[in-house]
């Protein structure tokens, strides 16, 4: 794993692929959901906004530790992350079932996922609209590459089973006057 | 423009697409930016998160207003919807100088954008969280679909002037035992 620069983690969040999720209880048990309900809030320090609810087997471990880990899958991980998406931590140890591998991290004590193309470490910044909406603000306070993954496309959820891939990359730097973000 | 079912609004902004938000200010002159840190927020009403700042032209008119469009462009117009994301509302009419036809909305002042696969009518439900992290809280009040556009494919956001395409669908409906929601 090689550390990411945190001020390039919008990059990652932008465009909105599936994500993983890991936390880890006080007596170190490890679960990892999938979600997409995640946006980029601010670029520096990254903040990113997290849709996740008391229905979610993590929820109560991320209200008591404040710390999860963001991790990013290829799409070759695909059906694994929807068997992931569809049964609960309450169940199984999904790490062992799933067979992924439990990393880890330096600054939280939610693993990180060596599978996955990066992992975010995070902690809780604001949990105001929590209870309104289930929407937890996470600072990224590292942040990892993993470089030997073959398969680098990620993968996007329409609901109800569907999903579609990353496909063609269009470059429009040129096109663009300032270097990261739209204006209007 | 079909009306387009309420209850699926979370089909189009979940996987994360690059999205189009017009204004119109209370002369009627209208404005339309390009954003891409929108989240999903609940199914039922359409709760959508929107990141918007003062930096950005439409914000005045958002918050007096309290309403917008959010419609989903297909790559067939990404050459444009960089374009609209680097010039400003405040030394153009972006409508007239990037050919897009505002099409009256049914619930809202601001319009629609004839060309895009889908167009959101949104009202403002929570500004609370402007303040500290310009955030909107929208909610969907009424949907169109487009089905005469040929091109159905949406493109994503990495930052810098980078974009992918969608690529290819993977159907997983079999491997979900919900519906629509994962669980973890």
């Amino acid at each position: 794993m090689k550390t990411y620069p945190l001020d390039k983690v919008y990059r990652l969040i932008e465009p909105g692929p599936v994500l993983l999720v890991t936390t880890a209880d006080a007596k170190g048990a490890a679960n990892v959901m999938t979600a997409s309900w995640v946006v980029m809030m601010d670029f520096t320090p990254p903040l990113i906004g997290l849709s996740l609810g008391p229905w979610n087997h993590s929820y109560a471990v991320l209200r008591s530790t404040k710390e999860c880990v963001i991790a990013i899958p290829g799409v070759d991980l695909i059906s694994r992350v929807v068997a992931i998406g569809n049964c609960s931590g309450a169940d199984a140890d999904k790490f062992a079932k799933f067979k992924l591998t439990a990393l880890p991290a330096g600054k939280v004590h939610a693993p990180l996922v060596a599978e996955c193309l990066h992992n975010l470490e995070c902690r809780v910044v604001d949990a105001r609209m929590v209870g309104k909406y289930n929407l937890w603000v996470l600072e990224a306070v590292a942040a990892w590459e993993n470089p030997e993954r073959k398969e680098r496309r990620i993968f996007h959820a329409h609901g109800n089973g569907i999903f579609h891939v990353q496909g063609r990359t269009h470059d429009l730097q040129k096109e663009m006057t300032r270097w990261q973000e739209f204006v209007d």
